[in-house]
């Protein structure tokens, strides 16, 4: 028998089967259950219809983490609508791009950022903004023109709204990727797409009904790597935190009892600081896992978190387009049999009825050496349908090296196990004189001297070599470290061609919402009079 | 992105990540990596396709548990034929009928098992069955027509077939209805559907690539609940167990550190008897989850089974049609809420994005009172796509109580929290003077006495009340237990309605191969000048 599979079942099945527990513990600590969440959910699936929202329409949300992310996700989808989260970090000018793009009738934001779309709220009439209703979580905080998300809530039943007639292959939402590079796209999901990322994925972090996550991963990032559904439908507990900070995870991770914790390495690195000098319990009463994937994590951060904090890692690797997960490291098999850091370090191999290849120029596997580099392309059913109105970018995503395969844009080794090493971003290779260098592998290096915080080794324009390394470095407190004893340092450990010829030491670097430095504007300081950002 | 679901996308996996890790442990002990085992299911294939087989022809097997079981299946789903694993333990003229009905043109035989089909075979040219190839594990032993499987393999070539197109609805097997009453029924599962069922019954079992499975169930049985794809998929090993004995399952369970094996509840009280006297482990260095289906257990087998053998029970529920599993015990949140044992003595609630209702009469859900009694009935991905030649059939079971969903013919009573307690098949309710009798109940209370081995209950025809509940028990060895006594021992325990009014000892039990009582058997001798098996 066939029935669709809709990002909806997730609900369902909580409102179901747990409809009396606690399915959201919001940021001020207010417990909702399911039943209550569900209420709240069809009270606003009864607003969008009543304002004219339709199937097929979009519905934007512009919020940091909330339990109001999570029912404004389902009161769009059950309804047909897409629901289109938006990165809560930008600029108020960059929001234009994303609202004239997916073109929404309604847009919800979290009180503190209607500054950041009032001008485009202004121009609703002359410019023709497609938004005809705002919503603000606090309306009156907002201003005219605003209605308030609980107003809202309040005047419409809690019923059950009609639900169209919904396929599976519908679009349920569209996801603009961070991007390190150009302009931001828009990866359309269907709800077979996210339900069935969302089983695989539980499958590999082994999501059960008594895991309380910590929400330390934005919600606006591929919403919440799929957990918003998972989670739910199996009847965990969802813990809200707003804004990042470390005490405040560790206060929550003893006062909820959390078990899983998503977070890029950034995340992962600041809640070590902060816990070496604080005295403060690592768990509750239950073992943690952490997810960690979005960029490459140094091998240190990985050994530290499962040594000091006695935290389990997953490592994982994907993207906004691929589900996002498509490997991950979480094999005992694999760990029984070599060494554990061997595996846990790199992210893994391909998730269940997932296709992973790493392949030349011509689209054919590299060697499964640990050495030789190729992109990492992936064929699987939480793979995207397509950029949202951009068929010229989704045809070359499918059709550069392989037909048919989703090119990731990501340059990778994999070994005997067909683990996967991620080397670099296509662009953040570097080649000099002819030689690949991974700026992920200089990095690594750097990140074993103690004096350093943060770095990023970008290639800059060499007149013999073509590109060149250079470290952009933030150190410690107090730290004296000076630019010729650090490339000594990496000429110790690494070949010498792939050692930095420079370093400059910064107070901060530029990091994209989800932790990732921003290589790409690193590197057009050095490469703007140039047409290209390589050598 | 659209990928098919296939069941070979397990086989695919385990060969691509887990090539030369062992796949599958034989009956003798010889141990085949999944590259191995991979070698020999193409080449069987590679027969297939040279003797004909095509897309939609069927081939079918006869065979107790083995790796043969394994290879036949996939061999046979990946050049896109429907496989039809047969009981081995019917009479000789019950094959006829499931030959006929599936009219396969392969039919493949464990040796001991070729003389229960060896009449079907010499009536080829006759009477037209429609096998045209016969395979028998030893060909040299089974005589005269019969290809040896081993021959076969070294005659074809370990590469890999061409595959057709298949797309997820095509049909991927037929699976005889057991059943406890009736004609067999052939349920027909697509690739899609069996697919789906693994997907989400690993998840609930909770299998990682570090699992061993002892076959301890029969694989042809539903193909052994999904788990010829799922473990495989998701990379673990597979033990094989041709025969059930007790103390071979402890030997296995020691010697390849076996963590998870299923069973009907008449086979863990099998291994309980025999823990009992014997002195050995009851695990290797794992802990081990039994997964326990099929049949009501008595309350007592699910405690011992945890506290005397220190084995996680996972209490499920499904039939042939439904995939089978949809419904699950493995609740650590509700088991934290309440007691233990009252979650997992009922099969529990519905798998992930499954729907499942108990409805009366008219289709209407009955209270969630844990006592008012209705019919399961089913909705999911997991639910078969039609009986084979039978569209009437089909039709009435997706449309008697409740329309489109699946009626199970199952009696049961569900709690708050939804979970589910089978009272009965819906012929084996007793309607005694006007109320119903489940007569799991009322066997659940003649198991707690001491002396009792095997007990069943059933209707016979009663002058005044229509049918009255009458006891059939195999007692302990030495028992000297008599009528009256266990009848007051049952009035102590139970409404007067509901108790036997009869008891007669017997020294044995007629059980079909799944360790299910038949039931229907033992009425018939009751009813046989009657029309109808209830009064
Ligand atoms: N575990 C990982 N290791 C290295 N890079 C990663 C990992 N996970 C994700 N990424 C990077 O993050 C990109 C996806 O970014 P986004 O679409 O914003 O999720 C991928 O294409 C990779 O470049």
């Amino acid at each position: 028998m066939k029935r669709p599979l809709l990002t909806t079942d997730y609900l369902d099945r909580a409102v179901t089967l747990y409809g009396d527990d606690v399915g959201v513990i919001a940021e001020d600590g207010t417990e909702f259950t399911y039943n209550e969440l569900n209420d709240r959910i069809n009270r606003l699936s009864n607003a969008l219809l009543e304002w004219g929202v339709e199937k097929g329409d979009r519905v934007a949300l512009l919020s940091p983490n909330s339990h109001r992310f999570i029912e404004t996700l389902y009161a769009t989808m059950q309804i047909g609508a897409l629901f289109v989260p938006l990165n809560f970090r930008l600029q108020p000018n960059e929001y234009d791009y994303l609202v004239d793009d997916s073109s929404p009738s309604v847009l919800i934001a979290h009180t503190g950022f209607t500054e950041k779309v009032d001008h485009l709220k202004e121009t609703t009439a002359e410019a023709g903004t497609s938004v005809e209703q705002w919503v603000a979580y606090d309306g009156a905080a907002a201003g005219e023109g605003w209605h308030g998300y609980e107003d809202v809530l309040a005047d419409h039943s809690p019923e059950k709204p009609d639900r169209p007639d919904l396929s599976e292959e519908d679009d349920a939402t569209i996801l603009y990727t961070s991007g390190t590079t150009g302009d931001p796209k828009g990866v359309v999901h269907t709800h077979r797409i996210q339900h069935y990322h969302a089983l695989i994925h539980s499958h590999h972090v082994e999501f059960e009904d008594d895991d309380t996550l910590l929400w330390t991963s934005p919600m606006f990032h591929i919403n919440g790597w799929g957990h918003i559904y998972g989670l739910t439908g199996i009847g965990g507990t969802h813990v809200i935190l707003e804004q990042f900070d470390p005490g405040t995870v560790f206060e929550r991770i003893a006062d909820h009892d959390v078990s899983y914790l998503g977070g890029a390495p950034t995340v992962l690195n600041m809640l070590l600081d902060y816990y070496e000098d604080a005295d403060v319990p690592s768990t509750g009463e239950k073992p943690v896992r952490v997810e960690t994937a979005a960029s490459p994590p140094p091998k240190s951060t990985i050994r530290e978190v499962e040594d000091e904090l006695g935290w389990r890692i997953i490592h994982a690797y994907g993207a906004t387009e691929t589900g996002p997960i498509v490997t991950t490291s979480n094999s005992q098999r694999k760990i029984e049999q070599g060494d554990k850091y061997d595996i846990i370090n790199k992210p893994g191999f391909a998730t269940l009825n997932t296709e992973i290849l790493v392949v030349d120029q011509h689209g054919e596997p590299v060697p499964t050496d640990d050495e030789t580099q190729g992109e990492v392309v992936v064929r699987g059913n939480q793979v995207l349908d397509r950029y949202w109105n951009k068929p010229d970018e989704t045809h070359r995503a499918f059709h550069d090296r392989r037909d048919g395969w989703f090119h990731t844009g990501d340059i990778a080794t994999w070994d005997d196990n067909r683990m996967l090493t991620i080397v670099d971003r296509k662009k953040d290779v570097i080649i000099s004189g002819g030689e690949n260098i991974s700026t992920i592998e200089v990095q690594d290096v750097i990140y074993e001297h103690p004096d350093v915080q943060v770095a990023a080794v970008i290639g800059v324009p060499h007149e013999k070599w073509g590109e060149t390394p250079k470290a952009l470095v933030v150190t410690e407190e107090g730290s004296e470290l000076a630019e010729d004893e650090l490339i000594e340092f990496t000429r110790e450990r690494l070949a010498h061609y792939k050692c930095p010829t420079s370093v400059e030491f910064r107070d901060s670097l530029p990091q994209t919402s989800t932790g990732k430095i921003q290589k790409y504007e690193l590197r057009e300081e050095f490469w703007d009079d140039e047409e290209k950002n390589v050598g």
